[in-house]
């Protein structure tokens, strides 16, 4: 285990129908908010006019800023910036998917800086404030409800890229599992591998192996998926089924299972922020098709670890039957397994692969040749 | 899974040589301390010289409140709340053990208080405002270094009872794994025996038993412990392994696997703590000697759970199977298993009935014939 500092300071207000509290919490930090959402089907449910309304009979004064993208852009975060400074906002309320609260970050961030927010992915450049963040998730999926992480995508440089700053974190999440029951079974899938994903990352590449109390705490994470991803399956309004992995998500990456590890390489997360930026590639969907060769490619360079995972996780033998059980697994669930189900073709790979240098690739398990071969591993 | 809020903003610093960090973190948050120890071996090993020379290096001034006790007393926290008060200190500073952590909450809500401090463990009432606690655990074992909790013993009324409050969370806790390399075999068992029952606890005794995500993070938890275990048997000063064990005491019990398990009934700390009361027994000790018995007489309550139990965490087919593994892995790490070995004979068992009814018994599962029953169970 290596040094750490852990500090995870967000209130998390986690039960059914508590999105109805989202106008009491946001006036403890502020009375003028930015109400960041995406697509206007939080209109049709409902969802929008309840938090409004509780925004309201709270006293807050609230401006509208929908339309986040999937891939959520700098372009619609500079807007959101220019409504927080001209208005004078005081807090970012986000309802929605973790593009809708990574936006709200960027925009909160963004909102008190002199500087164009970009920097704060493209240059590392590290935000002095922010504005007060409150998330009301309404997918399992990014656990941004319960870190200072954002990934923001350029359309012109074609970058999808990531900030982290410890002011990020939310304020409050309200964590209402009731928001996703009617996630569709593909977001599910896609969900469930993205949770997948968070707690693989650290597990394979964290820059130190030797993590026991972790790994558990990980492997125990990975099987609760395993018993949560049935139960969706055949009900997708199971409720309790929907806490469970809504609770899971925020467990995978709100620091708890990284502590200790040392910096994670998010390798499997830049070839997918790839996927994302080139062809606009869900983000769970993409992990779920990369993972595996992912895994092919680097079992042998900590075979141990991959044993233990195929061993312990998976109950399989060795690591190739690991792998081989977790593909089944991401199948089984829906999720695609392959380029070609995400219009991903064989000629596509060398754009790929340079735009996975551009963005970042060149790392330890980067180069050129493995993104390459992970690429034909996932055809 | 239950309806429920969590936030624990306990910073954590964690590593090798990290307590020399102590002053420069106690004057982030004032600059006249008191520093809460034990016993005078923290002067031999050089403990109290490194902390007191970091804490007036930092500029900060110090008035000492040593000789805290192992069962922690309310008379002494009475002389720590009244030092505290006419020396109008701002921190406390705890550097030891659970019980030192204890104290030193309990001297932080009791200095900012009218009322006696016993009132907020006897009377449940609650602390209003409290002193900053700072800690530097020396000791893998009660987790107090990331919650809200302080357990007081009383030896006038015989109670040995316990306090929640959110303001008692420390602000920083220092975690130094090289503070406990030189713990003691017993002392380490009883610590892996504190740490079991952190996690078994929220695990059988939970209000709702459906928590898939909670248990399978537990049963991960429960088997980091075997895995830490035999490599301090075999090297007592094995640093990763103090290392594993101090993160696994702080994450145990710093309320992850509690959330969303519904309120915890601790009815084997209740019977462990008129263990502490009447006999001075070490808490970890009284803990190994009465789960067993605790889980046997408790097993055909939720049958399920105690098979879950047996099957993922003990490799056993069924309960019974289960519970006599886990006397033997307690059996195994030196932690004793028999009332008789820590002084304990069976014409005691009446004053401990007494005393459970009377610090909190006649909940659910402990009904004077529980008690009694689990108590012979354990002779």
């Amino acid at each position: 285990m290596q040094d750490f500092h852990f500090h995870n300071p967000t209130r998390v207000i986690f039960g059914r129908n508590k999105s109805i509290e989202a106008g009491e919490t946001v006036i403890q930090f502020g009375y003028q908010a930015l109400l960041v959402y995406g697509r206007e089907s939080i209109k049709e449910s409902g969802l929008y006019q309840s938090v409004t309304n509780s925004l309201r009979a709270a006293g807050a004064e609230v401006v509208d800023h929908g339309g986040v993208q999937p891939n959520p852009t700098i372009a619609h975060v500079r807007e959101g910036v220019e409504k927080a400074k001209s208005r004078k906002l005081e807090v970012i309320l986000a309802v929605g998917g973790g593009s809708v609260m990574d936006e709200a970050k960027a925009i909160a961030a963004g909102a008190t800086a002199e500087c164009d927010p970009w920097r704060f992915f493209s240059l590392g450049q590290k935000p002095e404030r922010a504005l007060p963040v409150i998330t009301v998730p309404t997918l399992a999926a990014t656990g941004s409800e319960m870190n200072g992480n954002a990934v923001i995508t350029n359309t012109e440089t074609r970058q999808k890229l990531g900030m982290f700053s410890p002011l990020l974190y939310p304020k409050v999440s309200i964590l209402d599992p009731s928001l996703t029951l009617r996630v569709p079974p593909n977001h599910t899938a896609y969900g469930l591998a993205d949770i997948f994903s968070h707690i693989l990352e650290p597990y394979f590449n964290g820059a130190d192996p030797v993590t026991p109390v972790q790994d558990r705490l990980a492997e125990g994470l990975f099987q609760s998926l395993f018993d949560i991803a049935p139960r969706l399956r055949q009900n997708p309004s199971d409720y309790p089924a929907r806490a469970d992995m809504l609770w899971a998500s925020t467990v995978a990456l709100n620091g708890i299972l990284a502590a200790g590890r040392g910096k994670t390489h998010w390798d499997v997360h830049l070839l997918a922020h790839s996927l994302g930026a080139l062809f606009n590639a869900p983000h769970g969907g993409a992990l779920a098709v990369i993972i595996p060769g992912w895994m092919a490619r680097n079992a042998q360079k900590r075979p141990a670890k991959f044993d233990q995972f195929a061993n312990r996780v998976m109950g399989a033998k060795a690591a190739e039957e690991g792998i081989a059980g977790l593909k089944e697994w991401f199948r089984g669930i829906g999720a695609p397994v392959s380029l070609g189900e995400l219009g991903i073709k064989e000629s596509d790979i060398p754009a790929i692969v340079e735009n996975v240098m551009d963005t970042g690739g060149g790392g330890k398990y980067t180069q050129r040749a493995d993104i390459e071969q992970i690429m034909r591993l996932s055809l």
